[in-house]
């Protein structure tokens, strides 16, 4: 049975799921399954209803922006995978579980193609008959390296931006193209260890858990909206260079867990913060 | 803001999203958080809603039960703590737990009485100014010593029986007293490992993880719906008794977690699974 | 079977494992279990050995003592369980967890007593027939408080203070007396969060995971030797209040992991870190 | 620092420890890290030693076995890779990250071939510039397609076979050319749910937590020795479907751990049972 993905956000006010799902009753589609939250401390109404049944996608979402409240963002997702680029440095841990997990329709996405600021992972991508693109930083300005991995990004009507391990600081100039489209796994359990070499800090500190965090990326370094985090065990017997090595475990499962999560229409992006029907 | 919840099962068709969110929209009440699930395999729906605003629990029940498939069963969670009574024998990590949980408002739960085949755990109880009663299993048949136990339990007017370590077991005739009413936490992560000496097996066999269920008591042993579990690591190191005693951490979470989950009206009963909106 | 429990902590060199084993195999001691560890980075030997047979300690350590290097940390554990004093705030939680493992032997520890400023958790305390000290810091500057929590403390010869939430900051005079005895449990997964209010902090950040930090207490806050973490998951739907109640449950098991590890006697401290053996 | 591993079990006895280390610092090895183990059940003792320095190993592993009791097990773990053969069917997870994994380094591993009763995962395979055997078992008897199989693998010199979702039972005749050396995942937390549809009976039994098992293949199906387990988070909301996609997760989680565990000489097998160093 065929089903789509109806997303609400608006203003909370009273009987908007009675609304809603008396618009779906209306055109004799079924509910088959459906959460709802009130962000209560914004006054914020979050809405992901599936149904089954034939759908005229334009003719409900003009009724219910027309019945909901103003500045309602309302959408059906679109019935097909989502089309990722995906942008990496030299470490292989995140893009080979992803090659895979798409190869194999684990992942609700395409990957159209792989940019990468080094050679080291090109041979791997070209493996499983993907576009490889080496857009180097040598001798360039991050303004003019942006410019260039923008101008390889814009041959690509991609859906999400992944940045699996991609170790260049992205500036909000580049990062504004991409509100809540960009993903990335950041190697530490947020807000801890921000910044660089988090092993080693994780490592000098002695903690007992190493964790890793995917998040959507905004203008403020590591501060975007978490979508998914996991921590492994860790003792004194790791060096930092075993720490290391459970931490990309650790972000390998998370990044796939927040992108499965992206991909099938789950996240609803509120300022900061995520709200995850799951 | 004092919210109710209102508690849904009933055969699934269209619009019973659109029947319930209209008539809570009628009265002026505000939906605060909504789950619905439909076990499509079986066709049964569910509904839990929390609605805040002033709330006429028996015309509301009275609409809802006329427009709702015939045989739903419609509740409005009562505004208090539920009652309980716990079942002991010797062991005290699961009750010492809720005697302390209880203590403190942490479970939302008022703790009437504790019921024991044994004497240990009588002065604990006492410290906490509770009733205890000891009711021997010393001579009786399972059938006398059972109504021994019926005869305290009429006594009082709880609405769970929590079995926190109880290590009889009980008749089908004794349970059906209490259908979905009686929980239990089990000595291992279920269905491995049923029975007896349940960290004996899990040594011999070297296992690497020991865990624990928390379920509803059902006429099967150890096979009624499971509301909670989870695991601790061990290892070759551990001895079977030291395996016992991570067991006791376990048992002791997992109960505490299958209680706050039933005594805040989180879970349905279908059949032998349960359906937990949390 | 009894068994004894040699700790020793010194600086690397080779044969060092040979000459300890050696002494013991003089003496006709079995060795049960043994852990090793080097931290090569600071050149530190660390050993923990469980030993069965009948045992001379002074003589052993005396022979020890002079065929290790200079500056060696010998020790053989007392054959008794730890006394332990309790510091407490207003939170039951852990305190009560802590009430109920004792009375039952499920920690290697005898509780002295109690001692907190306020008066909140006395009737809990006194329930286990227990010494309560409410030593109030009302109208008293954070010296004179401390000088007479000292007084308290003098009066019993405890080998460990176990901060269970107690609130009030502890000025580095006040820590200086039980270097590497006393134990704390952080509101969150150290080094995130530190500082006042973390549960606020993480409902505002929106993270997916909270966690505790059991530590010991040295001059820098929240910066002393981790001994044990864990986390629990939450997420959008958790309100500050509810992550701080998932923390109450986080914090009461990391805290009884940390005591149970120190208290058998399987936790070095390396300057700001530990060395656990389990 | 290049380290090599010293392996010993034997039956326990006093002084070994000491016999063994005085041994390597006779020779002027330092120990780096040192793990021993008494099973006082069987009484068995167990020793994973790494040392640094200059190493003849023959002439080490004669002393030790003329000291050590009769019937002693003395290794010395090779100084390079491991050398594995893989065995698949269809599912592409648990292969896919073993190649990436030992594409990258990131396993101490070399594969040396695939073999599979399918054809679907040859081309992946071959992407990675390895060979594959498509052996298929059609229209043959269970020996004679055994038969087919060691053909395959006696063209290899392989140290492990690791089943990395192969489908077919292998008969205790094949199991027992490989003697703790073939590997396998279990779809399940083992002893729960064995034997075929484990995901349908976990979602027809309403369990919370899906697991994997990670364990030597002996001539009992699903009984052999177990290296490693995890779990994962499940619902009422997960179908069946669900229930084996979350599964797969794990299990790719698990057989990795497993692998790394044994291919780092972490692991001794001890009858039915692991004992695990690390």
């Amino acid at each position: 049975m065929a089903t789509r993905i109806l997303l609400i956000s608006c203003t909370d006010q009273k009987g908007l799921v009675s609304t809603v799902t008396g618009c779906l009753h209306q055109r004799d589609l079924n509910i088959v399954s459906n959460w709802e939250f009130v962000e209560s401390d914004k006054g914020r109404f979050f809405m992901r209803t599936e149904v089954a049944g034939t759908l005229d996608a334009s003719d409900l979402l003009r009724e219910l922006r027309e019945r909901l409240p103003t500045g309602a963002d309302v959408r059906i997702a679109e019935d097909r995978k989502k089309r990722i680029l995906i942008f990496a440095t030299k470490e292989p841990h995140c893009l080979g579980d992803l090659l895979v997990r798409c190869a194999f329709n684990e992942l609700n996405a395409e990957i159209l193609g792989v940019i990468s600021n080094h050679n080291t992972l090109g041979e791997m991508v070209q493996r499983f008959g993907l576009p490889f693109h080496h857009v180097s930083h040598d001798g360039l300005t991050r303004e003019a390296h942006e410019a260039a991995l923008l101008d390889v990004v814009a041959t690509y009507d991609a859906d999400y931006l992944v940045l699996a391990k991609f170790m260049r600081i992205l500036t909000p100039g580049f990062v504004s193209h991409f509100r809540n489209r960009m993903i990335n796994i950041h190697h530490s359990f947020l807000p801890a260890f921000m910044g660089a070499n988090p092993y080693r800090q994780a490592y000098e500190r002695g903690v007992k858990l190493i964790g890793a965090t995917g998040h959507f990326v905004n203008e403020s370094l590591d501060e975007g909206p978490i979508i998914a985090q996991d921590v492994a065990v860790v003792g004194h017997q790791n060096s930092a260079r075993q720490m290391a090595k459970a931490g990309r475990n650790v972000e390998t499962i998370v990044l796939a867990r927040a992108l499965e999560l992206v991909f099938n229409d789950r996240v609803f992006v509120s300022d900061n913060k995520t709200v995850i029907f799951d």
